[in-house]
């Protein structure tokens, strides 16, 4: 679903038949200039989202609103920032801004908490990257937070990456039977992954064939031996650890080696930033 | 957006042109069985969201699958709790999985922070509500988590009540045209509520016949002060407090005599409850 | 569904794959100015409606057209007053000039018609309003007539305004249970309105705390006392009448003190006005 | 649109994010039984979409809902018949109850209208058929029972005949280039109609090659020497009169020798037939 | 479905969440040009659905891009002739080139084809057309691609002409009630062939009023008799001849008087002819 | 585009508002039995297709239709052969007849061409895939029919794998810059490819991490070399040739050692496959 079906939807969500205050009270040709303040220190995310949920709602309405940012994803910012003003229709301006404003404090929401965590990581070996588990309609935002809050992301869905389980194994008869299974289906552009937890399925995934490992809910002995392993047998194959991580376990685990280390909470555990709109209705 | 368009349109984000993981290894006849579990103590919500997108993913799929709810919507469960049990396709299992528990998480996730602010409030002589704060196209599983965690909700969107704030005063030129204006375009089944932030707006819009007045950020004093005036001036109007709502602002306010409070951070200072699947493929 | 989707809708609905017609006869560049004028004396109404259509159809052909209006929606114009204009793709006229059409014939009889009705009751206590009976998908445009005709709007739908009739009150238990049910579970700035036939009735629902009532199918002398009755019970309380509305009916009761009537015939009883679109074709 | 979609939208329309009465009030388990009965004499239409709707309000609410049939398009009834009877979830009565009305109401007046006209005519050479004066979304609705009424069609809409007028004529540069050029674009199986309105235009049309005409707002003597001339020219040519017919006009010309003739106001000068639906609910 | 969601479609299909490739490495204000060029000698057609595709990716990026045409549908061109040339945001090439070039490759392919069988066949009495197999969601395109190569359409679809076939006699319980009901049916606008095999079923066809008839996989001698009865019975009756049409067959019956002749190869054994498109990167 | 919708707006094309012969004769009562057969000798592909776009019929009818498969996707059939029967509406039969074998016709058209090719070609080092030239909707069916046809497939768009071409790599301003930005910006389960046309850039190429390369447009000489310098120069990088493959070429190439060679010709050059739908009307 493209962005813009999903901002006249959700525009639609929240307007229903009309705004039945602005609509009444407001005349039509009503003039605006509004803009958004941080009103906290955060990383910012979502800018297009919340440029173009203003846009959509001027389209809406046949009317017109010109929106112009300030910053960019990525920016750090303080407390009174202002990222986006805009001018023109204040009709617009009043339906478009909540939808806008959630956008977007969702996103800088998680760029600043992904940035947090990273931050007390520090250097590491391995790239941290996002999960699956983000808001349903709404992952290329999330994912491009974790990216503006300096993480990485994983696969964006079942769909682009070969990711073996324990229940895929199960189904398959073996890891063998699976690895090979997926070689045939899938493209020469896609790696295999297979999930691992212990060292008798690391072998047994290596000899498969598998092109990368999940190294899942070890500690860090057995991690790191996990490591030394996997590495001598196949040098070429990737490793990433999972399995409950925040910022505590990243730092102790960041000399270990893995290339990749995946963060469910870069999305779960966010909060929103805290951003407002404030309009200047123009007289005459 | 119905909420079977919006379960489709997520599993097309996750599913893409198609899972080829599973497509590779699980063949179409695989059966399986699974339940959800709680691995921390929360009060649910988001069980017809979980239990829908299951079935969305069973209906994509073409193939059968079960699914059964072992607890219901406001019920205070332990850690280790079993919340779902489904049996069926093994496909449709993995497919729906994902999009299942981002809702429930979600939604689990909303309903045990507002209990858990609400039990630190204990009795207040308000409701407290949510605000139009809220994920797009996911608002009514948001709302629906504020009531199930003990909250209620504020008007749903921009179409089925009138909130009169500062902009539409100002293009009305007034507050009494405001609410005039109002009047005249909105059904006799709708109430009239008008924000103030002193004591002068207060009885503006008491005496231009506002059904209720959202005090929005005033302190302890001035907002005894304006309910006492209120009370005075017009008993059957209602009277909503707001700005930065939390538990312990709430606790100070409990017997200042509010109808409602509205609480932003219901919603977006929430985080995901944490639910796992587990999975049991059937051989043979 | 917005209005763009349902014109697209429409024109589909009447285009299927194409004007086999115009597509074998009329050139792409040919160019054409056409008048929409009044057959007969009327109150316009749908004006955005009929240009809206228009441009639809410009747009879907990718083809230039402009639309000029010369008369506004609650207008009361003679016979022979040009409502629109418009100069440009003569193919584009040609395919949006008989939804454009359609929708302007059917809003402005219904304006005409409500305001034949409320001419002829002249001054009354109530606000004459329409009902949910109006034609699926344009309920915004046949309730925006009925205001262009001088009437008012009840309800959008079903989930702007709580009417709590006989089969409500049968499943809750009473009258008591079914407005203390609906009070809990909706938000504090939508009203409660119950639907009595007798005193009994009446009484029961000012008991229970209605903010309204609806007085159905009552002849003068019931009415009269009910509206009594009630007035003494809750004078704050809005009183609603209805039933099989007409002009002469609004008439003997305009006097008695209601607050509103409800005219179900405002849209069902109404024929279109008579409209015709004049087209010259540019030449060379 | 196919219909279950058009009536998906028109629930949407109705129901916003929920029935805000019946949600509060109506247990989900609440059964109910219900008919659809006359209020008057009527020619039946619509009975297919009335089914459609109400199944389309248990489908969209997940609830079982059985709807039984008593009697069938084009069936004359008296008042106090019975149309329907359902029985199932009281709350799928609740949500689809409006929108069946709606439309059986709007297509039963369409009917019982066009039969009240065709009676009157008596016999005549000719089909009374409708024209694209129709309700936009609606047409197959209004087309349908215009037949249920003894009525036929005129072609759908643009793309299933070629109704060749002055504008065509004039963008073509004259008529036998217009009928030519149609001739070339459109397939066999489709015949090519030209609207004339003086003897001249009749010979242009006839001599190239039209397959029947239009003979558009000539009175009665210039009506007879029409088809009087076109007979003679052009045997197998069908003959259509047109131009605000009404009944007693249609009877005066029954003789003339028409083939066929339309009228715009079997559909846009119909009123809804009066029915209404009545619940019981079932109790334990 | 209108041509514009198709296209979006096309780019949602090959697009899904991103082209990223492009979006790794080329940024957003690269700009670029590019054209299309034959890779063979072929007869045009698809011009505008490649224009279409290429605006349509430029909308969906948010991007300018300006694409001008060289030549038009039905052009004979020889290899190297250029037939489009594009100018602007190079990412818009990048994700519009694929779907462009794969419609307009389709079209040309048909176009040339049709022409190079009709080309061999020569003078003949009939129209060749196609036939409904045609790939679904692109009969449009398909069938102006067969026009454009010299030939000509049968009906578009089920919806606007009526062709009555063995299974539809059965039904019916013989050809004379068919033909009865369909004519009773259908707007005066359309005519009714029946599809006959022998000479029985040609007069029984004919006495029962058909418009025209498809002679069905009969051969020379069988046709030429066919086609002498049925001018005697009815000289206005159009005749068909269908079966496995060829550009050899064709050849051989172009005399004996036919109509119109159905060829589904003109469609289905075409294949796509050769385009390639190239860009240039403009620096700075 | 789910595959539902998409056979939904198929049948919409197709049926436009109604199979106005079918309408006209066949009750909707009646019943059939119908079943599909091979006239050549083929492979099979597009089983489900066709199944679901006659279970789409019945669906939009609302009538009962049960088809079952005789064959399954990748057999080989001799002309003949039962590929479905049906037994149910004869309506639903008659609607869906024509989407159901357009699209079995084409994909049962490209298995056989692939597997036709794949039989001249013999053994070879490589596996043959597809291309991104498919037909716009429908490249699911096409990348399905060559797995059945014995070949196997490319990435699926333009979001599932990297391919870096010569325009990327200008815009970048040269290859080590491209496959850098692409590394970084994607996930760690995709590959990197990279096209070159001569060794200069194979080596650059490599040197840069390319995951593989595709070696475009070389002749047989200049093949064999690259294989050579490729495999010294990153044993683990795959290799791909394309540019105007047919199996003359293919053979010739068999022995060089690439790990994949790209045939657009798979899809673009195939042919649709003759299959017949042959009805037995149930009487009674």
């Amino acid at each position: 679903m493209h962005l813009r079906e999903r901002l006249r939807a959700a525009l639609a969500e929240d307007l229903g038949p009309g705004d039945i205050t602005t609509n009444g009270i407001v005349p039509d040709t009503q003039q605006g200039t509004a803009h958004v303040v941080a009103k906290q220190g955060m990383v910012v995310s979502g800018m297009d989202y919340g440029i173009e949920a203003l846009r959509a709602a001027a389209e809406l309405l046949g009317q017109p609103l010109r929106v112009d940012a300030h910053v960019k994803d990525g920016d750090h910012i303080e407390s009174g920032t202002m990222l986006l003003s805009m001018e023109g229709s204040l009709k617009a301006i009043l339906v478009g801004e909540r939808i806008a404003l959630n956008l977007m404090m969702r996103a800088c929401g998680i760029a600043t908490h992904v940035h947090s965590i990273l931050e007390h990581v520090g250097e590491a070996t391995f790239r941290a990257v996002d999960t699956r588990k983000s808001t349903p309609l709404w992952r290329d935002l999330e994912k491009a937070a974790v990216r503006h809050g300096g993480g990485h992301n994983h696969r964006f869905g079942l769909f682009d990456g070969v990711l073996i389980k324990d229940n895929h194994i199960a189904a398959a008869g073996g890891v063998a039977k699976a690895v090979e299974a997926a070689k045939a289906h899938v493209h020469h552009l896609v790696k295999i992954e297979v999930e691992v937890t212990n060292l008798g399925e690391l072998r047994a995934a290596l000899e498969a064939g598998a092109d990368g490992l999940l190294l899942d809910n070890m500690n860090n002995e057995q991690l790191q031996e996990a490591i030394a392993v996997a590495r001598q047998m196949a040098p070429h194959a990737f490793l990433e650890g999972s399995g409950n991580m925040n910022a505590a376990r990243m730092a102790e685990i960041a000399g270990f080696g893995l290339d990749v280390v995946s963060v469910g909470g870069f999305i779960h555990q966010a909060r929103w930033a805290d951003l407002s709109l404030r309009i200047d209705p123009v007289h005459g």
